[in-house]
């Protein structure tokens, strides 16, 4: 089974930290590749950054397709591109964002989200609402650490758990979802040390992609995601 | 990997027939449990019923929690008793509803679903809008077949396939979900004729808890679904 | 007229209490009696009691329409078995969650709830969901004190006093919502102590039901509510 | 217990024959009176006729309330001027619409509503909206007779039985609520004809109303509906 | 082009301050009147107040299309009589509660609302989500501050920055709407101390029917809108 | 005042015809440019040609802000690449889908959408419920004709009254909005030809950006449409 993580920044040292994270818990017949995107921003901190990653993503999922790539995970919990890459791909396309919500939401009656950055906010509240999940949802909140710092500095850990403790306090919250990919490598740490699921959406898109090939699911070709026409300008 | 499947109605056949769907499916590390209650309705058909099969439901995940079972489903396509069975339960516990509704909306922009009685439509609705998933449902319908007919007589499946080529065409729908686990044994050919992703929750829920067991992912016991306090009358 | 109002958890000592409360605003030409349940849990602390309430409910609606009873109240702010009950019954069926929520809201444009447990407030939002009256709830607090506590020591009283003024300040609310059967003696004196309306479900669901008896209104036989099939295993 | 049913148009002939369905249905100890608006417009069709309508309506609410009216209904579906009416208001106010609609709320799933004229239908979907009750509506229909019609003439009967039958029919709904006051004398005979709950909203109202002041609840006086300042120009 | 701005009380000194606004900012071609309402309220704080203005819009309404005005603002930030003065006229008529709404859902993603008194807020909840522009605002606040004062005390400019600072803040929120006519003044100030668009109703909707009015654009007259019917009493 | 239209697909002749229907409109004083984008699709058709459209439109934003540009319209249906946009412009930035919208609820109780091709439809879904007027509108519908052929085909002229007609109607719709800025020549005579409101977003959204400049009214740079950080890879 042909599975590809795609990290859609540039950032070839987080992709290398999703793959590690990834390998500990794929699949043993799950033949995984992770990718970056070298034309996109270092990290993606709001729509502007979004766009940009999207347009290099189109060409990574074609690629896939061609590769014989089964199953998709976009790894930014923005979902960027998430829409855009079902038209071209055949199989399930997963966003970590939105496999995160939607696993919280099976685990937990409220969850709350911890992301990066204020300006991701409304984006990941706009996803949301696309879903529904925002039913589901006690408050998103920004650690106001830069994607980049998160990855780079341990140092940053006790903040995210003094905040994560605050915020299902202050949320009467059952469930924390990471809302940054680059808080992965922390997850089970923070479930030990908050006492709650702590839901980390790279391995959960991984694991439910797996599923979905397994049982021969992708993502329907008819109308909203069919393959795009052949145009000349 | 202990995960146990609960079909909450007295039927031993369709637990059988459950059975054999999910074999085809598990993990090879999982080892899976078909179970049926004895004491419920031969058939759930609407929220009387349900309630019935809730009561004897909660036996059954005491039963399993004694027996060290890491993850459970409730076989009911109306979520039959999932809250109560959370309350009990430290594993993940995934009903086939929404399991079905939750793999639909990432595979597709609208799916619609074909249930058996009109009268479990209603019962679908609020479990849908507490989900938050309506919002991607482009229709409930009843094939209006007693749920013990379906797991009877094969004969009932050109009927199947008109409808659901009808209403995938009435409600622009993208994806048909199986509102019923008597529908099982029919999705893979249903997928094929009808030339859309027909999503069967027993699989899907089957293969997402295992999914959350691996990731070390349990039932928040924080607040809602907190042990229930011992209490003396 | 026959109404019989059913506590569905397993306190005599509450339902004396209730059918104290009632006595007193019930119509002269009503012929009211109060039940408990003693096969049910001593109080309805979250959705594993609720749904053994919900089971030894079924038999006590069943009994009632053999007794020719007309209108039923279901005197568990959760309102337990309510969607159940209504499909054995012809006469209206009214919980005293939904009575006292629809009440609260045709007196002020936003209420407060004040009900015993943190666990319940899910299920309380999720049937407010349903019933559609979220849109006019400012909020649903907790006094945290256990049911059979409220109900044995009115030493809480001047909590309650407390807590109803604290909520209805910050949530800018008009209208207070006791939300457990077991608050309803201390009504009048909230009332008069908070200077706003509140609302017992128990009393504003047995003068409904009155009311609706009156007008020859009953549970809708129609799809839904219809009268459970008749199986055999 | 003084109670008064006010119908905001300037139809003598309405409210008389309101007066004799109320009549029928009030409680022994109910000192009712039936009044009409003569300054406003023969019938309510629009906003326009509403805004008119709740002008007088001031007035009359003033004048009840130094007659020591302790409660009362406001007697136009569109529940034209209910908000105003409230602020003067010291007892319960009802309006027509929203007590039909609430009622039917607990007597089915899904409810229809028959109104006289397609204008009236934003109105009514808006208010319907306000109190949350739009997510139990099955559909809203004009029967297209002016309401001025539907007083006068018996003939329109058999058009309403069919109009009935037919959008329960398609709305797959389990309870007609009679969308304009005009129509209350034919309740009883469309609940036999059409074999679901029929609800006239004028005696659920006054019924209603009847249970609230029993109870010592009335309109919060609190913020929203706060008595208006008196000011200088 | 023919335009009026009504100002619904009865302040001729409010309509003057808001005709000077609109002198400041509307097209040269522009033949701007702004009237008030002598019989109508000195402010409108309530629904009462509302329903008496509204009375006398109409006949505004009536005039100024007989006078060939094409388009029309309504100055009251509660919107006040809208849907019944759209009846009566063929042009566009805006609210200015609903163009500032309008306008700031796009230029932010979110804004807050400060209107001037706490029972002005229900009536500016239940329009904007008639509008579905609840969705975008994160908090309506009062200044409780009596209309005629803001009109007449130039002393409360700082207590509205402070507010409008802390608001802001408080509600994570990128943009200020002026909830009252009697603000507008201060709309240019305020947008410099507070660094954020602060948006004036009233010089939206002028420039804003000014448009329409350019692109023939005008009140729908089907359905919901049509010319009333005339009627005999 | 410099504003700029910005047709995001590389159709140099779509430009050319927009700038003729916005020359037509425009104020004096706008110093109007339109252009195209030739690195984009030759049309907008679904999610991926839409990406790559919002990736080629930030470098338009982007020389527009340093040319002085003080306004901008994205005249694509979709709302491409808006909120990329935002973040890189201080001056307001309009889609014509948003503006149309926006416009048509101010115009009308209920609008209806006619756009190009079926898979356009749930991108202008989601942003409708992002802006929250999907309460407002009564149905989207596609014309099934190639965005190119709208433009260079007149003869389609006849189906679009034809299906304006049917829509409104099935629809009980009160306002047409043009789901595509292909169509925008042909609203004029539709307005005509159906005789109720037919909203162009492109020359909507001009004279709102005109009126937004005019009043000194930009995009906030608080929070979620700030200006991106630079960044180092």
């Amino acid at each position: 089974m042909k599975i590809r993580v795609i990290n859609p920044n540039a950032s070839a040292a987080m992709a290398q930290m999703l793959g590690q994270a990834c390998q500990r818990v794929k699949a043993a017949t799950t033949a995984l590749s992770v990718i970056h995107l070298p034309g996109s921003a270092p990290s993606i901190e709001g729509a502007a950054d979004g766009a940009r990653a999207a347009f290099h993503l189109l060409d990574a999922v074609a690629v896939a397709e061609r590769e014989g790539v089964q199953g998709l995970v976009i790894a930014c919990f923005d979902d960027t591109g998430l829409d855009a890459a079902r038209e071209l791909a055949n199989g399930p396309v997963l966003g970590i964002g939105e496999a995160a919500m939607h696993a919280a939401s099976m685990l937990s009656v409220r969850y709350s989200i911890l992301t990066s950055l204020p300006r991701s906010i409304h984006i990941i509240e706009r996803n949301q609402r696309s879903y529904g999940l925002d039913r589901r949802c006690a408050g998103i909140h920004a650690a106001d650490i830069p994607v980049l710092e998160l990855e780079r500095d341990p140092a940053h850990y006790p903040r995210l758990v003094e905040l994560g403790r605050a915020l299902l306090e202050a949320d009467r919250s059952e469930c924390l979802v990471l809302g940054c990919a680059g808080m992965s490598q922390w997850a089970a740490a923070l479930q030990r040390d908050l006492g709650v699921p702590v839901v980390d959406g790279v391995q959960v898109a991984l694991k439910w992609v797996e599923a979905l090939v397994t049982l021969g699911l992708g993502t329907s070709k008819a109308l909203s995601y069919a393959l795009p026409r052949v145009k000349q300008g």
